[in-house]
């Protein structure tokens, strides 16, 4: 479509030229007027024409009108009640703030607490996790192991004469997609390229990246000053650990690290049984270039990541059963390739039909959609996305992506990755303390094995003190290796030889080495167990919650427009808001007594005591999305308030608090309550605002 | 005591030394034996009395006999089960560790959880704080307001040789300890210096610490090498924010700055209104110079801190009288100078005497005290200690720590601070925003005001171009120097007057300038709020609490000492175990039966199929505090067994979560779980150890 609008503005163009340049030659060549009119009539028709395929290709290009729009104003809606609010603020306000910080505010706060507490319930006490808590705070030899000093970079180029940064990827992303939707007159080959550009941004090298840039002109964003080649910058913080100055250390990117390098413990501390999962909650640090895109790319954040360390050669899981039969949107790798959208798939089919990996990889797919769904995200804007090849690290069996969507777009909010033993290993290498399992076997199993046995006599002879080389190197041959030399040895009667640690071939002759396959008992198994993590970022999915909870509604009056959000109590910030109806000391202590009870209860509430009408009391505490309120309009009964609905009850002052607790904690529904107490008449105090 | 001991000894020793000086004289005389025998004699009954001396003040010095051996063993045998257990562990163990950094395990993490869930609920929740979140990685501009880049400091002495750094105090304070408690033959002055080097040791300059090192000759612990001079090393871990490394930034050192920043929103989204309480859990870090004493002393730890602001000039609490009566262990500083030790004194009392400033930090400390002891640290070993005045900044109002003894001593694990108006100034002036509070008066108020009014062209004609300045350097005058120019001039005429800007005396006539009291009529007050901080070290807490949990009991067969942490159920990590007593597939299905109803109650628990016997069982989850156990010994009804007393109940399968789920929450008590059921014999399981 884009394309085929694209080629007929591209023909158009040129038949405004042509035409153009038929007008101008009329002209010169002092044409009857009728006839440079009718040429000038027939130049405005291909204008017209022109600029009805430009509006065409302009409502293409912006992804179907107004709608990128719409996304920036419902954001900015969102934004400024969160912020007014204090959902959350840029952190350090006072002092101008810090790019890709910010602060929690009170109900912020609550709500991600909610979060963490419905994690802990749902994952670490529903799965018997061992939870664990390291510092943030860690010293380089485990970064270093784990690859993190190395190439946990993005690509920066700096603004020549200011020495401003950037991310290289983002200036050339940002430049493709201006031109694509905001430069109708490139052709379609042109944008074909720079679609292709986007498509392999994160495969492009340092010097690729550089090239395009160069290529294309990209200047400095704020001065249009010309911009360096692009080089690595390293996302940790860095610190120094202890006074010396010798000792250096970072933030921890992720709070992964402090599970694997403790996988020897918690092992046993299992009882040394497989599989289990450890789990950790906490902060983790990543010094973004130029962070934007408000909570959704900042420089520290809360992680809560599992681990769950499973035998590589047995991957079912014994509670897959309980999510098989959920069906969500899924974006398997041929479908995207293919340029399909995600469908629904059942997730039992999605494992039987191979399209996940494995069972246990399956069984967290489900547990997470779970999760996020019971949280309040819209379960038709939340998919699982699986990597492409060209993402997926070479060690990955498999990685899935929950994606939600929001104002910005597809949103990476929880990574299912199966990361085999690599992570494991990488510290064994660099520790040298072993992080295995084992499965001992009921009984003995024979096992046939390699022998190969070097002869040191005839290779002292033919080597004298190059022996130890070389019978190390031999020892060190793979299997296929080794059969090799055996065929060769056997027929040719010797074989060129390569000592690394020599550096040069050996010949080596039959009499020197003897290899071959021997049947041996073994008792157990050793083996690096896979591991199958399920990383959430807290804040993104917060973020993303608050955009699926919002909407607005008309005042009574209708004379203003009141914002909304539909937490569920699992996640709203506060439970309950208690209102005397009018100001009275009677219905203040009647408040109080039931303040009380609910503190008692565990429930998190607030009085408001103000004079400010009830509508307006309400509107207040919808716009916090506090589910229920409890208004205080006699010394007996009072009414309970449900926020989506306004439907409202009756309920003796004594039973206030448990009703309460009861539809918030999941025990009862608002239905069932509904169902059981009278109702309020609607000619109530809502209408006063 | 100790003192007059000292002395003894020092005598002893003259006359030991004297009549030795006998002895060799008569020797030397050759004078008879046997009065060279009876010298003798005399002299080994003085060696013998002086060695009673020394036994005696050996004795003293180390507190009470072996108490501090008993101490290191308690100590030793506490933290071998806590990391056997997983409890806690040195962070990155299998890279040898970093000093200062920890781990907790499984459930060391749970009582943390656990820990500050209880906090939430008795502070934030049930004082309806303002709880707010914000990031560890801090600008500099922050810290340099807080006055931390400048004075966060520790003093460190440098190994000359190896480079290797200490702390200069706790140097000296090792060195006088050591000398104090090891060295008897010191004489009673000394020991007197010592223990005032001791109690100043707080006080000391770099200057003064560098000399008292210098003049014991105190060298390197490790090397005897000799030790440079001492300099302030900054406890903040530093780092730099965003790739320029031109905005350097700190690791927090204390959550309080993310809260005194954020004033401002705070005070309005409480509605203007005073007095209100913002709290914050979060990670702080600590360079420190050569961490030791475990979990007490680390680089990284958990902070829980509330920041109550408060009118200056009224200071009451509204909940005072719910403490009022408590009565516990204080320490008000007069008690301290006179070498007294801690009483039990009612709260109200110390409020109405004013050894505590006022009734909200007494409050407050009520509120402490019944925050540790619902945790389970023991009141006897729990104090309050007021500040002596050289401990105070010199803005504190009064300032008090709870302290908990454990085998390090009485450590400070919460601070209770009213730091009047000193943070909320400091970061006014720094950023230019001022963060104050108003009073509206219901009616205006009449306010006498001191005018200052320059005679514009009186002065023009004398100071031309100079007049602007003489016009500021006169109105930015206070009310003493206006007042007393007032008076000069009116018997005078006419003062010299300095300007500043000008750096010079101006004559100042009295046409020049008019001053005068007015009255004016004020609608509100605009004042900056006190504030009044109690913060809690949770790391501190969690290991006191461990300490005071801890106890051991033999086993039945009497042949091992068992260890138990008597955890009260809302502090144990896993509240309740569940046994089958032999392996049997209809018992495992009852427990897995029970197991799911305690994971839809919320509780956590644990299931141990495992054949071991069941004392061994018990055994295991006493160490790591368990509460309650389960044992399925029918399929009909099961044991319930309580952890301290052994007891055992017989309770329905139907009914053993919910008994569980009683006792834990708190809403029954064992006693009253123990009148209810059947009991279980004596000749239970538990002899089966």
């Amino acid at each position: 479509m884009e394309e085929t609008l694209r080629k007929a503005l591209a023909e158009k163009q040129s038949a405004v030229d042509s035409q153009g340049n038929a007008v101008r030659a009329l002209k010169a060549a002092k044409a009857a007027k009728a006839d440079v009119d009718a040429a000038i009539e027939a130049l405005n028709g291909l204008k017209l024409e022109k600029a009805s395929i430009e509006k065409q290709l302009q409502a293409t290009v912006s992804g179907g009108g107004d709608g990128s729009l719409n996304r920036e104003a419902f954001r900015q809606t969102v934004n400024n009640t969160l912020e007014r609010r204090l959902f959350y603020v840029p952190s350090f306000k006072i002092y101008r703030g810090v790019a890709g910080l910010f602060d929690y505010g009170p109900p912020g706060c609550a709500v991600k607490s909610n979060v963490l507490g419905f994690w802990r319930q749902h994952f670490v006490l529903e799965e018997n996790m061992l939870e664990v808590d390291c510092p943030c705070v860690t010293p380089e030899v485990v970064l270093k192991a784990s690859g993190h000093v190395d190439k946990f970079t993005d690509l920066m180029v700096k603004d020549e004469k200011t020495g401003t940064c950037y991310r290289a990827d983002h200036l050339l992303k940002d430049f493709c997609n201006e031109k694509l939707q905001k430069d109708l007159s490139i052709t379609a080959e042109k944008a074909a390229e720079l679609k292709h550009v986007l498509a392999v941004l994160d495969d492009l090298s340092s010097e690729e990246l550089g090239a395009k840039i160069k290529e294309y002109g990209i200047t400095a964003p704020d001065t249009k000053n010309p911009l360096s080649d692009p080089y690595p910058f390293n996302l940790m913080f860095q610190t120094s650990i202890g006074p010396s100055g010798l000792s250096p250390g970072y933030m921890r990117p992720e709070t992964a690290q402090g599970i694997f390098v403790n996988f020897k413990d918690l092992y046993y501390y299992n009882g040394k049984k497989l599989p289990f999962a450890a789990a950790q909650i906490g902060q983790a640090f990543r010094n973004e270039i130029s962070p934007r895109q408000g909570l959704l790319r900042v420089r520290e954040f809360t992680l809560a990541e599992i681990e769950h360390f499973v035998d590589p050669e047995n991957k079912s899981h014994p509670k897959f059963s309980e999510v098989a039969n959920l069906e969500f949107l899924m974006f398997p790798r041929e479908e995207q390739m293919s340029g399909h959208s995600a469908k629904k798939i059942p997730l039992g089919e999605a494992v039987s039909r191979g399209i996940v990996n494995n069972e246990t990889l399956g069984y967290f797919i489900g547990r997470v959609y779970l999760f996020l769904t019971r949280l309040g995200i819209d379960k038709d804007r939340l998919r699982f996305r699986q990597h492409l090849a060209n993402e997926m690290a070479h060690y990955a069996a498999d990685c899935w992506d929950a994606e939600i969507e929001s104002s910005y777009g597809w949103i990476e909010c929880v990574g299912i990755a199966d990361r085999s033993a690599y992570d494991l290993r990488a510290h064994s290498d660099k520790s040298g303390v072993a992080l295995v399992a084992e499965e001992k076997f009921s009984e003995p199993r024979e096992v046939e094995k390699l022998v190969i046995n070097p002869v040191k006599k005839e290779l002292g002879l033919a080597f004298k003190g190059n022996q130890r080389m070389v019978v190390e190197a031999l020892e060190a041959m793979n299997e296929k290796e080794a059969l090799e030399m055996k065929a060769t040895l056997e027929s040719k009667g010797e074989t060129e030889f390569l000592v690394c640690t020599l550096g040069k071939n050996v010949t080596i002759t039959k009499s020197m080495v003897t290899i071959s396959k021997e049947i041996k008992k073994e008792h157990q198994r050793v083996f690096t167990p896979s591991v199958i993590e399920p990383s959430f970022g807290i804040g993104r999915i917060i973020y993303c919650l608050f955009e699926h909870s919002f909407y607005m509604r008309p005042s009574k009056a209708g004379d203003e427009q009141l914002n909304v959000f539909r937490f569920p109590p699992l996640v709203a910030p506060i439970k309950c808001t208690v209102f005397p109806l009018v100001q009275n000391q009677q219905y203040e202590e009647v408040a109080k007594v039931i303040s009380q009870s609910l503190t008692t209860a565990g429930i998190s509430h607030k009085i408001d005591i103000t004079g400010t009408s009830i509508g307006k009391r309400y509107a207040r505490t919808d716009e916090l999305g506090v589910p229920f309120a409890i208004t205080v309009d006699s010394t007996s009964s009072v009414t309970i308030r449900e926020r989506d609905s306004k439907d409202q009850i009756r309920v003796d002052v004594e039973q206030a608090a448990l009703v309460i607790k009861e539809v918030t904690d999941g025990r009862r529904t608002w239905a069932d309550v509904w169902s059981t107490y009278p109702h309020q008449s609607s000619a109530s105090a809502d209408d006063e605002l």
